[in-house]
């Protein structure tokens, strides 16, 4: 690894990455649907030239500031996967000049709003919810849902696109099929709606699906029309964890200078805390938290998983690598232990900066 | 309030600030210790200047960026309060040269480090571990102290300074009284140890504790020589739980757009997540978690907290308000509420920019 690591460090494996985006543009293309990826997960104008390398020309953001920012790097079809925020609808018409925008609608007020705001035209999806109980008009709700199509019909600048969600309780699945049930849920309950649609006249209602692990687990994607993964770029430990990749999937790691050693306790402090990891955990199986799994840093990035080692708590700064006797003595203060995250969007969120293997530095939202 | 609120922002209220800082400038001068405040929790050299005009001249940072960023900002007393990272020694160095800088050492390798590596002279604390289990050499083991005392007195550029504690387990104390409780225990620990140290033949050994729930909560410091705390200058809502300040003492609050509303489960829905208040959460009664307290904005900034209302849930860019029938029928989408973090510092480190509520904008860390 050409770094010179000096705190911590967000390293970024890119050969993993364009393995883990390719993947995922030929599962797209091999169920013909649009791949759409939700680029909240990099936030890199750079990173994003990975995906159009491979084809990709339509993606997803979570903010109308995201949007902003990658629509002035040159990407013209951008969905904004967020309950449109309509204070921000200065932003929105001055986007929707320069791009086509495809915005989230979820209620009469904000298509109302929209209708007598918005100086040109945009696509409205309605945010659907399929069981994550997060956004969205219940799948129940199918007369609601007509209404609101109706409304954005009978609006000028508005275009109905179809039906979008996200089945983010696919997080909380224990197995692959367990994902893949709730994909046969999610695809049942759009389709049920798209068909009262049909049979109130609407017609071409797209479908736009999202989550990482369905994306990752499912191979036929023929039921929908489009799909908008983001994690998958750089997977971490929560997604191995699910069984939406494997360790070798991983694409960055956070590497953290080692301060200081309790042997009573087999106990590392490293320098790496709440401000780079996040504060996302996953509770283990015997109650206690873990902010990051522990590999050692090597000549390609890092190594595996050193086993019984892992973050066990985090402040600020401070991160508690607990580990066993036989790691914790081969150590030493001023070493750099690498951090699988459990949530990669959150710790690149954090860090903004990337070093790649090779020594390249990339500065997300610049 | 002079803003104008379009996406999740950081409200300062600066003369809740003003009086926090006050009153600790207060309590330290009654005490007649050295107030050395910690400003990781503002990072910002702006806010900086509140606590110059009120006579702090010392101050205490949690890494070398930090503490090269206020020397930049012109202070000259400075303590890095966390374990000395040995692989930013040039950094260190660079500091040395131009401030009164003090480090925080617990083991013989860095002590051995610093005295083979430092170009100029610096302070060194030894870093005390009094029940945090977090960093530090544990208070019973006394003999290493003072074995690490030498080696420290051995060192041509180091001078030790004393012993530094951070009693964070009061953050988990559970009434007013255990904390007081917690506060004599680390007294009569590090009073042990420094009497070890005399009989040692050191003398002058400074004692230097910090955490804000025993600074904001015990009256008589007269058995320390310093205190570092850094939190109470905005305070939040785990402080006003443990019970180190009031409601009305808690001086940041983030203002969140309603993006849209649940009335069947009276969830509304506001843009305002893991990316700006962090996912530092305290459990309710009933087990479930908050990420946030509710109150309504105000022409001062906000108003009194919102009965049955808090963050229920966040994902990156989505929070999740549970409030009751009451309030939910008062809220429309594009309204503005007002979110009382967890953890003030961590949503600080997020957000990386206040406004007052006169309108000024001021920016940590530039």
């Amino acid at each position: 690894m050409k770094i010179n690591i000096k705190k911590p460090s967000l390293i970024l494996d890119k050969e993993k990455v364009l393995r883990n985006i390719e993947k995922m543009v030929d599962k797209a293309k091999n169920s013909g649907v649009k791949f759409r990826p939700h680029f909240k997960t990099h936030q890199s104008a750079k990173i994003g030239e990975f995906f159009r390398e491979q084809g990709v020309s339509s993606i997803t953001v979570s903010s109308v500031d995201m949007a902003k920012y990658f629509s002035k790097h040159d990407w013209k079809d951008i969905t904004i996967a967020f309950p449109v925020n309509l204070l921000q609808i200065d932003q929105i018409n001055d986007l929707a000049k320069r791009t086509s925008l495809d915005l989230l609608v979820e209620s009469k007020e904000s298509i109302h709003f929209l209708s007598e705001n918005l100086k040109f035209p945009v696509n409205a999806w309605i945010k659907i919810d399929v069981g994550y109980k997060r956004a969205g008009i219940s799948a129940n709700n199918v007369d609601l849902v007509v209404e609101l199509g109706k409304e954005i019909e009978e609006s000028d600048n508005l275009s109905f696109s179809g039906l979008l969600t996200h089945s983010g309780h696919s997080y909380h699945a224990t197995s692959i099929n367990k994902i893949k049930e709730i994909y046969q849920d999610t695809v049942f309950k759009l389709h049920k709606i798209r068909d009262a649609l049909n049979e109130n006249g609407f017609s071409s209602v797209q479908i736009s699906i999202g989550d990482t692990p369905t994306c990752s687990v499912v191979e036929d994607f023929s039921d929908v029309d489009e799909i908008r993964p983001g994690n998958f770029v750089f997977y971490d430990v929560t997604q191995m964890l699910i069984g939406s990749c494997t360790e070798d999937d991983i694409a960055i790691a956070i590497a953290c200078p080692v301060v200081a050693k309790h042997k009573e306790r087999n106990e590392i402090v490293i320098y790496g805390g709440a401000v780079h990891l996040s504060k996302e955990f996953i509770v283990r199986e015997d109650g206690t938290r873990t902010y990051g799994y522990i590999a050692s840093k090597a000549e390609k990035g890092w190594g595996p998983m050193i086993k019984n080692s892992f973050v066990s708590s985090i402040s600020q700064e401070h991160g508690i690598v607990k580990t066993d006797e036989q790691f914790f003595d081969k150590i030493k203060i001023g070493d750099i232990l690498m951090v699988l995250p459990i949530h990669s969007c959150l710790a690149v969120n954090l860090l903004r900066e990337y070093q790649t293997l090779e020594g390249e530095s990339i500065k997300p939202l610049e």
